[in-house]
């Protein structure tokens, strides 16, 4: 007997993308409204039911391998079937093909095979066709091996638990305070918060009613909080009970009917076990906190895939999503969750509405591709991908008008953001337009990478058509993009969205730039941005035009506001103009708004990018810049994650200390005397602007003469 | 409290289409060989997840209504969620639109609501996308009404029995006898049978081998049998096992280890309770035993689906059930089954195969579409299925060639038969185009059916345009259509398919038909067919010409041949010229081939069809026509089942009578002298032709002078 010895690289492995599917099927699932079901209202995808796993090896000795699958499955050495469904399996030395072909209708089919040399990883091919065909004479061959994708996985390595069986991990928390209320209890947990609550000596019989609140107001309003639990309890003696549905709260109103008590209420914290790779720290306590709360936010909403709210609807959303990975970069890098999230939105071929059935999310889901890339370097995703990006795509020129424009048709949603006034969605969208013409660019790049030279000129042709095209949206009057064309006729109406993503999107002239700054940005005729969604892009545009102190100040009114207010975490929409619980009400509902929403932790984002200055230049940081900006700042420093490493920086008025493990960098700065690093040359730019090159692994400290911190 | 009435109509609903795949992959996945699992090599798909379900109603009176659903569901009353998943709810009086959403993975979501006036059936609308969609001011509304599709349903009428749990039905067997064979016994049910063996007084420990066989041989060599079980058998008092798969034999040959033993042998045999409404006897005992052996073959490969064979794939393949839906016509007229067949041949979007990868079998799952319609008058499949009939058709007319014709090209298997010679299938194979071009005729018949004027007219002209090119196929110097063209050059070869096709599709002249009988059907030179498959057709051509006479003597040596070797159902390939076990040899294993193969059974079809004459004119039966021809029997008796009630008659040179429950008729005849039928007015067509119009329910008698029985 050859003794099993398992490569510890040894992963659970499925269809690529179809593991997502399923998952986010299950996590879209949980949502409730007051006890009832609340599935999405899209389609959702379901996975392939069987599929072929097969890798070439070549051994130097036997070895014995244990075989896991989830489902039915036949095991084929060079195409021949193994008898049964064996667990165990002496491979034979020389070379040798598997094949594992698994069956399953309840979750994807998964095999996790481990042996010293032969074991599961995202290097075996997968089908949902064989690829192999008998003809008249029994043969088997090939015969389109172009259609093998590699396998997908996450880090399920353990042969004995399933990939259905996944959870987040989670752990017990106490209450922080409990008072009596009416004839039970309001447990107060201190803060925004997320799992499943454990009821502690829970006895009698009848009827026990929990409340759930992001506020007390909504725990205490008990007929239209948005999410409670009715619970039938018949328990002669004390006992405890854990909840199999998790919920978001802060507070939860525990209401026991007549002839049913407990004692107390805990809960079991709920989490991804992300780490807290980005790091922020600054002269501005505020500052500080915001920072600390974006990332509490983000990680709440950072589950099995980035989610947009953790109460209420807890779905997978691009346009929401798109700005969660942005965060992520400069928080968590987390990429398998970038690319759960991915590929749970893209779903499935046929294509028959957007994303989430919103237009523009289509879009974020191409852009945040490119993102991805940039940000990782990984170019196995769009190589996997490349072909659903495609046939995604293929649905949007399909909807494109005479002019080559997308306008709304039966079923799509043109969603741009919820304004507190009134947003034509009719006729060409300049914003839509603006980015469809992303989305192409990314289409060209992303070609490039899959290897398909008539997609690149392809997609770079319709990316330029349109570019010319978008300049009919510019008005010299007011000196800005209108809002939108209606049966040819242009609007005389001016939003921000368009003027804003033009400027980082590299749309504009420097004119035109401080030509929509003046006339749009800062013009508070423009309708006004009320969700930290398009705040999100509104200051980074700003920051984009280096007016970092502005956004400061803006950034402590308006997260500082909801701190304020005593928020634990960031909140779907804010408005410093309303006062007491008319804070917590969306959608016609009075405790519709979500107080923990992803798309609230920008500054996150902000103050990685544009404070700490830290960007990539080239895919996965191969090289980067540093352009600290203080904003107003005395001091701060921080970390900024990579896939190889951190880049760390300090920097005040007089010093920049910075270090970076791994890539080619550059740190520019300004300087109003020339600057100086021992032992490194400092090239001099003109214009008071300075840059210094940096090697990996190497610590660098600059002196110099930079921005005061008076202006704050 | 409203008393609750279940209206006996009252049926589980899902998704069109959705609870067929399910079903088929259980099905297509239930083949094993020797003991591994052996899943199909084509793409498998798979169910809607999460559908919706909608009804309008208008209660006189408020009524309690049972709800009953496979998965997670919400149930919404004019779109206002009920909390919980109630079982059980009082539908108030008044218009009211009940909406339930369902969820589930493992099976399809199927719905059942039972009520007096409130119940699931197919008028229930479904859709996959919610097609409802919320804008900023929370308005739900309809945006795509058109998307929504009518239910699908069996007879799942019980609300507590889940679709997911269906069985066929079972009734115990008992061996026909037992003898001693090794240490252990064969067993011999007396005919092929379908089943789960039941193991009697089964005792000890060790290993009990079964080995199944179609033939007596076939279990005796237990190296290479096709199909076996291995049970691993820890009994220490006697009991009874009933094994939980199922399989087809005759024989069983049981082995225990030793240390193992058991008593006897007996079986659940397994089928789907079908009623044998046609009906045929005649003067001739041994074309008599074919129809009987025919009809049960065709029982036995009727079962969740028509399946090929029941021993060794098990698999539901469309050419084989494009002749099961036709024997269906005249033995079960069980149309259920032929749609489920259909629904689960075809699948889902997208298409990235031909059905079973098999060119053919595409364009035969087009033209059973038609016979469908054509048999059973039902156009509401066409109009729930056309969109995915629009789609596979566009997919083949995505791989035709610059001339307009389909090749094979990667993953393409062009099947046409297993034949006993050189069979190219290379270019542009002319039996190919010939199906393609009934298949285009097929589209434009639907679309018409399903309101897409703009889709008839294009599929008539594709129509029109092929037939105009087949023309290039047919060799005036050999008088018939040669079999294909590469590069641009015709071959020389002639072989039967595209021209018995021709025939009865009607696309020959009557000096071509003499021809192509002549030259092709007649020539012995030409390749033969050995397999019932194609038999079915070149006897139909044969019948179409009123070759009847030659037609019953190649019955009677061909399928009596099998008869002759102790067939107890037809098999998948028969060669007179073979000898013993040969017979049971094919795709190089000495028992590869089926011994029960619908595609056997096509007597049934041409006794119906060609003898007692009796065809569908227009849809439904609504006009037919009887034209019986003997074809040399002294008489013959029979009935056809229709949608609505039986035609039945009796044939003999002197005497024909007839009745048919509905439907107008004409019965057709020939007659040396002048007929009678009293009471009835016989037209006179001229040259020994006559006619007499049949109205529903009347039994007609005609003398007459028809052709004698001296020819046999």
């Amino acid at each position: 007997m050859i003794k099993q010895m398992k490569n510890a690289l040894a992963t659970w492995i499925w269809f690529p993308g179809d593991y997502e599917i399923w998952l986010g099927n299950q996590m879209n699932n949980r949502r409730t409204e007051r006890g009832s079901f609340f599935p999405p209202f899209w389609k959702i995808d379901n996975h392939y039911v069987l599929v072929d796993f097969h890798k070439d090896f070549d051994l130097a000795a036997a070895e014995e391998i244990t075989i896991r699958v989830e489902g039915q499955y036949v095991f084929k050495l060079d195409g021949k079937m193994v008898p049964g469904q064996p667990r165990i399996f002496t491979m034979p030395a020389g070379k040798h093909r598997i094949n594992i072909k698994a069956c399953h209708t309840a979750s994807p089919p998964a095999i996790f095979v481990g042996g010293k040399n032969v074991y599961t990883d995202n290097t075996w091919l997968t089908t949902f066709e064989d690829k192999e065909w008998i003809d008249e004479s029994g043969k088997v061959s090939d015969v389109s091996a172009t259609a093998w994708l590699p396998a997908g996985s996450w880090d399920f390595n353990d042969p004995d638990i399933l990939p259905s069986q996944f959870k987040l991990k989670t752990v017990p928390l106490d209450a922080m305070k409990a008072e009596p209320q009416g004839s039970g209890q309001m447990v107060d947990f201190g803060k925004e918060t997320f799992g499943f609550i454990h009821i502690h000596g829970l006895h009698g019989k009848g009827r026990l009613n929990l409340y759930y609140g992001e506020s007390r107001e909504e725990a205490l309003a008990t007929d239209i909080c948005e999410t409670l639990d009715s619970l039938t309890v018949d328990q002669p003696a004390k006992g405890d009970l854990l909840l199999k549905d998790s919920k978001a709260f802060r507070f939860v109103n525990v209401q026991p009917e007549a002839g049913v008590s407990c004692d107390s209420v805990s809960m079991l914290y709920e989490y991804s076990p992300l780490e807290y790779r980005g790091k922020f720290r600054c002269s501005d306590e505020q500052i500080n906190r915001i920072w600390d709360v974006g990332a509490y936010t983000m990680h709440l909403t950072s589950r099995e895939f980035f989610i947009d709210g953790i109460k209420r609807d807890r779905w997978v959303w691009s346009g929401d999503a798109s700005q969660s990975y942005l965060m992520n970069y400069y928080l968590f890098f987390d990429s398998p969750t970038v690319r759960r999230t991915m590929s749970s939105l893209r779903g499935k071929d046929p294509v028959t509405s957007h994303i989430n059935t919103i237009m523009d999310y289509t879009f974020y889901w191409f852009i945040s591709i490119y993102d991805y890339y940039l940000y990782t370097g990984d170019q196995s995703y769009i190589k996997t991908f490349y072909p659903r990006m495609a046939s995604l795509m293929e649905y949007c020129l399909g909807r494109r008008n005479a002019n080559g424009m997308m306008e709304g048709l039966t079923g799509d949603w043109i969603f741009i953001d919820w304004a507190d006034g009134y947003l034509d969605k009719h006729g060409e969208v300049s914003f839509e337009q603006l980015l469809l013409c992303r989305s192409y660019e990314t289409m060209a790049l992303c070609a490039e990478i899959y290897g398909n030279p008539d997609d690149v000129e392809k997609y770079k042709r319709l990316a330029a058509d349109l570019k010319a095209k978008l300049v009919g949206f510019w008005s010299s009057d007011k000196g800005a993009f209108v809002h939108n064309r209606i049966d040819g006729k242009l609007s005389e109406t001016v939003t921000r969205y368009t003027n804003m993503f033009a400027i980082f999107f590299g749309y504009l002239t420097p004119e035109q730039q401080q030509s929509v700054k003046q006339n749009v940005l800062l013009n508070d005729d423009i309708l006004k941005i009320t969700t930290p969604y398009m705040r999100f892009y509104e200051l980074e545009a700003l920051c984009a035009m280096g007016d970092q102190s502005y956004v400061l100040k803006e950034m402590k009114d308006y997260w500082g506001g909801m701190l304020d207010l005593g928020a634990t975490s960031f909140w779907e929409k804010y408005d410093p103009g309303q006062s007491g619980a008319d804070h917590y009400a969306m959608y016609s509902r009075p405790f519709g708004k979500s107080l923990c929403h992803a798309w609230g932790a920008s500054p996150i984002y902000l103050l990685g990018k544009y404070y700490l200055g830290v960007r990539p230049l080239t895919p996965g940081y191969a090289t980067y810049e540093i352009e600290p900006v203080l904003g107003g700042l005395a001091w701060m420093e921080g970390s900024v994650p990579t896939s190889n490493g951190d880049i760390a920086l300090y920097c005040s008025p007089v010093e920049i200390r910075v270090k970076a493990d791994a890539g080619v960098g550059v740190l520019r700065f300004q300087s109003k005397e020339i600057p100086v690093s021992p032992g490194n040359e400092i090239k001099a730019m003109g214009n008071n602007q300075y840059e210094l090159a940096l090697r990996p692994g190497k610590q660098y400290t600059v002196s110099y003469a930079g921005q005061g911190s008076g202006s704050l």
